[in-house]
């Protein structure tokens, strides 16, 4: 990259999730020059999605200096396997089986196309344009809907033997624990630490404790931030959610730290705005989850990329990160 | 490697360990040409260590083609910083504090040195020499006394930010768990699937089931080989041991594969001698706590290395990779 002149060049990047698709052009310094929505889930075939997003992409990309100043096409998608450029299986979109996306993508736009799943690019994202700027080891996580994951090592993404590194949420933190809603797996990282699984603690907690104040919610009612607001109302059950919920997380960075000693642990997503209600507990049971050798040096480090952009902003990563 | 004329030249590869330290000259093809063994512990310093090391080595370089065929000296150490060449507060070693070690033998030999922990060492001895050879992606499992390990990503060992990464020994397989007698970590991998772990989990078991032939021997004389011999004799309590080992090592394993996506678990010590009844259950655990994406792909491999010669090997493996 430091070889070649980047002004003026332009990177696309799309994120896809399952209701919504999102897309920009970002330049190298990570300023989005324009962007925009559609949704994913009208497109029963991938190849009228595709038409679409060409449609929104090309007269921004005209007004942005044409398309030969596009230096290629990143991708953030559930599923995405980066060396094949192909979403396999992915359970929330509508396109079965293994889709060929990065080809179908490229021959549209007439640019490369790369693509992983979204915390991977998030990742990226960090180390190009965010708070990651300079650091060669570090570890990714986007604590969310779901748990994502995306480590860095040596300053490159690693996408392992199959394309698929870095499932951190995945991970299992409680052996024989909470039965995963979707993947049946049991105790995961993401069982506990996602949005859903503190919806699921804070559910069984305030019946344990029927004077919480989280028993005046109705049950649809009870998620990540109705349970941070009686946190910060001082409500004990609430607080004990999150203590119980960083508790789990920091057992699960300790595991991370000793694999591959990163500088830091770089966190993103809703739930973190829960601040040292989780933060706290994750650190500390971090810390004494590790060895001595480690103790003490692995920053825990918030975002510094606007959740509304960071998905576009990691996908446009992946095109630079291949210069 | 490919570019250079390795034919002749020689890597000098040295394992330290708290009682006897292995040295040996190996070529480029893995093939041991000398070697020997010298006493660790009766060294109050370092130097007199070194001074020692140069002693037995120097007739046997000299026998192999002289000091100029050497291309480097390779030294797999507790505690070894790949960084610094530093050996750091190595509980089991005479020298306290941070041995600056790789100068000291670097300027004694006249050749460049090279440190790691032996599990990483044992990862690149596997890589070059070994099961491992064409395989860019793995994780290098070490199951003696104590459990160790080394991740090679994209061909490359990782070492981290610190250099101390693959510390897979003292990740957390059940949190809250069995106290490791001298890390004091609770749940650690170590902490059950060691052979130390193992000969505690079969003293307790014992003491459950006093109709096992474990308890006819005396409690010094538990350890891994007394309950693979009840095993296979069939005692359905060593039976139990072992699959409750397996269990717990299958459990970390799916942990190491949804991080990094290897292509292979390459495991070695004197604990996979149990074969089948452990390494069934660690299969079967390890498959239940993988994602569906990752399922029926990861093969667990038995080291080819001999276990005599593996920690020259490996330690000699790190002079090739730095070329």
């Amino acid at each position: 990259m430091a070889l070649t002149d980047l002004s003026g060049r332009i990177a696309i990047g799309v994120d896809i999730g399952g209701t919504n698709t999102k897309f920009g052009l970002v330049n190298h310094r990570g300023e989005i020059l324009a962007k925009g929505t559609m949704k994913t889930d009208v497109h029963e075939d991938v190849e009228g999605f595709i038409e679409e997003i060409y449609k929104h992409l090309e007269p921004l990309i005209i007004q942005n200096g044409g398309m030969t100043m596009v230096e290629g096409v990143g991708v953030g998608a559930p599923n995405a396997n980066y060396y094949k450029g192909t979403i396999e299986q992915a359970p929330n979109l509508n396109w079965k089986g293994i889709v060929p996306f990065a080809d179908l993508m490229s021959h549209k736009f007439g640019k490369a196309c790369t693509m992983t799943n979204d915390a991977n690019a998030a990742a990226l994202g960090e180390m190009m344009y965010g708070a990651a700027r300079g650091m060669r080891d570090f570890v990714m996580i986007t604590l969310g809907t779901g748990v994502g994951g995306g480590v860095i090592c040596g300053g490159k993404l690693v996408y392992g033997h199959d394309g698929f590194a870095g499932e951190l949420g995945h991970t299992i933190v409680k052996p024989g624990g909470r039965r995963h809603w979707s993947t049946g797996s049991e105790g995961s990282l993401e069982a506990y630490a996602s949005a859903t699984g503190i919806a699921i603690t804070a559910k069984k907690m305030r019946a344990e404790y029927p004077a919480s104040m989280l028993n005046e919610y109705s049950e649809d009612d009870i998620n990540a931030k109705t349970v941070y607001e009686c946190a910060l109302q001082g409500d004990a059950t609430a607080i004990e959610v999150f203590r119980y919920t960083g508790q789990k997380l920091g057992e699960a960075l300790a595991n991370f730290v000793m694999f591959s000693s990163p500088e830091a642990i770089l966190l993103f997503g809703g739930v973190i705005k829960a601040g040292d209600f989780i933060l706290k507990p994750a650190k500390l049971h971090m810390e004494q989850n590790l060895l001595p050798v480690f103790r003490n040096k692995v920053k825990l480090v918030l975002s510094e990329l606007s959740e509304a952009d960071a998905a576009i902003l990691g996908a446009s990563a992946l095109v630079w990160a291949n210069k």
